[in-house]
């Protein structure tokens, strides 16, 4: 079920669950239309996570918990053994929507575990006095709506989690400052604040006036599209530029700060992010201008030593070649599409974290802060 | 008129002039369809320059002086008097189609130039016992036939000076070598050879095998659309890249040197051309690879001291928020669309003009080769 959104677009969350419905933004139709979708069934979660109605490693993660969720609910009569089977089989069923999503295979992984506490809670006291007791706690609908709290324990933890980052980056933004964002790493990438966008929200909250400039983010326009549309839902001050206009922006002095998020943060600091993060970097360096990454713990990996290590997804050719409808290069033109880029730690003024702000050394201050103790 | 072209897409000029007729290759339809334009009127090369089927400075100029010729094609039987005052008309009416491009005036006031120089001479040789020859000399048909040569003398003098501004700059193709280029500075642009492409056309022509990134250059894409289309119609290997895909390009080591045109050169060496070369310039001094400008004579502006006082063309806001049929922002979203920026002498490797390649101190340097003596 669709429905065309036209109350105040900066309540719009990107996921959100009620009354045992779970709801989506289709994002894949912004700016040009503001439309709900309500998830029936898990294919359609799949469906919304695999053509990126719903985007961005956190809201993924808060969807595809809930999608196990609405999957279950079927089975809410069937034997817990079932129950347990189709919880399996519904997860792996949803992991591979995105399988290189870190956030999807963590969240449901985090249910399914949970879901194991509890039955094995079960059979620890079954084998006592107190079996009939337990068994309540094992039936279906017991399960499902200790499955449901779960996922939405996942949903606030990423809420508090974004509005952590923004509290220790809200301090970055002065007054009347610029600050230039690239890609989406906003409140329509996670279930509310964002990542990048956290500080933005907070500063503006407080009536700290300042403007954003939101590069477009060329191939697949997320600035262009999506940090514009919440910014300006918001009340921000934000003015898109092309990529290729960030150093002009910055030369003339109106950027004073950048922040971007990140996908993935190796071991010595070295951060993935969105294509034309690098370019953004470099620039910062060049006009002395501090470059900060918001970084939810999530994103930070240990196991990976440098961001020479990180696989760099490369996409399909038509995402380049062509726009909308429109054909930009001859056609079988040969073209690179590498969805991300590596920005070495030395380029990186700080990784603002829901644990405070991380400067370098980055390899001793993760391993502190992040570290197995 | 209007026709398809099948044939070799090496071989098909931006202008071409041939048994008295007039006709541009449509780069608006590029690189969907090859259309070639007879122009029948001057109101249609008017057309053609404003709606840019025919852009490129120098492309724009040799049009602009065949325009002349088209134009005063039904004249040739009126009187002296007549046709000197249409010509005067129809320049005027020309230069009206794109004010700001220096080359248009440059080579309607050339051709107006020529016409006072044929007929002044009559007016000299006229008073003495040469009449009727002079009187000859004057007659419409043959001061037409005199600017049809001028307009081609135009024309082969800029094939000849993008071959030399090849020449010059077609040692730094080295074998296997990555090039960068931004937006079109190539055989489209110009009347063959390109500036920035003329030194890639010679090497290739040699068989030097090397491969070219083309920028996409939003927001009119001029890489995606028009470098990349002549390059592969060349037979040259090119890669097309969105704008903020060039820094992860270089940090992977596949560029060993950058070649971009220019609109225009200050006195200091300062370069203004289109939106996203100052980035590239930047990109390139982080990576330490050699930046160079083609540069032709006639855009070095030795009037003017230096960037600062290069006056930055701002565009309309519909070309940054949207693109082809699909909008990418929200409506009314502020944007930025400066078309130029300006790339500061000391990011700038050397200017290859005409007459060689010009290295800092460029101040010095260009004031010997272009000051007036």
């Amino acid at each position: 079920m669709t429905e065309e959104y036209h109350g105040n677009p900066s309540e719009v969350r990107s996921v959100w669950y009620q009354d045992g419905e779970l709801r989506i933004l289709d994002q894949t139709q912004l700016p040009e239309r503001t439309v709900i979708e309500r998830q029936d069934s898990v294919e359609q979660v799949w469906q919304s996570i695999k053509e990126l109605k719903v985007r961005g490693a956190p809201a993924i993660g808060v969807a595809a918990a809930y999608g196990l969720v609405v999957g279950l609910r079927p089975y809410r009569e069937a034997s817990s053994e079932e129950f347990c089977r189709q919880a399996k089989r519904i997860g792996d069923y949803l992991i591979e929507a995105r399988p290189t999503a870190v956030n999807l295979a963590w969240a449901v992984r985090r249910m399914l575990a949970r879901l194991d506490e509890l039955v094995s809670h079960r059979h620890e006291v079954g084998t006592g006095s107190e079996v009939s007791a337990a068994r309540g706690a094992d039936r279906p609908d017991r399960l499902y709506a200790e499955l449901e709290a779960e996922a939405e324990r996942i949903h606030r933890e990423d809420i508090a989690l974004c509005r952590a980052i923004g509290e220790h980056g809200r301090p970055l933004i002065k007054p009347d400052i610029g600050v230039l964002t690239h890609c989406n790493a906003g409140r329509l990438a996670t279930s509310d604040y964002g990542t990048a966008t956290a500080p933005m929200y907070l500063a503006h909250r407080e009536g700290v006036p300042f403007r954003v400039y939101a590069d477009e983010s060329r191939p697949l326009l997320q600035g262009a599209r999506l940090t514009s549309w919440e910014l300006q839902a918001a009340g921000i001050d934000v003015t898109v530029i092309t990529d290729n206009m960030a150093a002009f922006v910055i030369s003339k002095g109106l950027v004073d700060l950048v922040i971007v998020g990140t996908d993935r943060v190796a071991a010595n600091g070295d951060v993935a992010n969105k294509i034309g993060t690098l370019g953004v970097a470099i620039l910062a360096r060049h006009f002395n201008i501090p470059f900060y990454v918001a970084c939810p713990s999530s994103t930070v990996d240990l196991e990976t030593p440098t961001g020479a290590e990180i696989v760099i997804e490369e996409r399909g050719a038509e995402e380049v070649r062509s726009f909308g409808l429109r054909r930009t290069t001859p056609p079988d033109m040969q073209v690179r599409n590498p969805a991300f880029d590596v920005t070495p730690n030395e380029l990186v003024t700080g990784l603002i974290t829901e644990r405070g702000i991380v400067s370098p050394p980055y390899a001793e201050r993760l391993q502190e802060l992040f570290g197995v103790r």
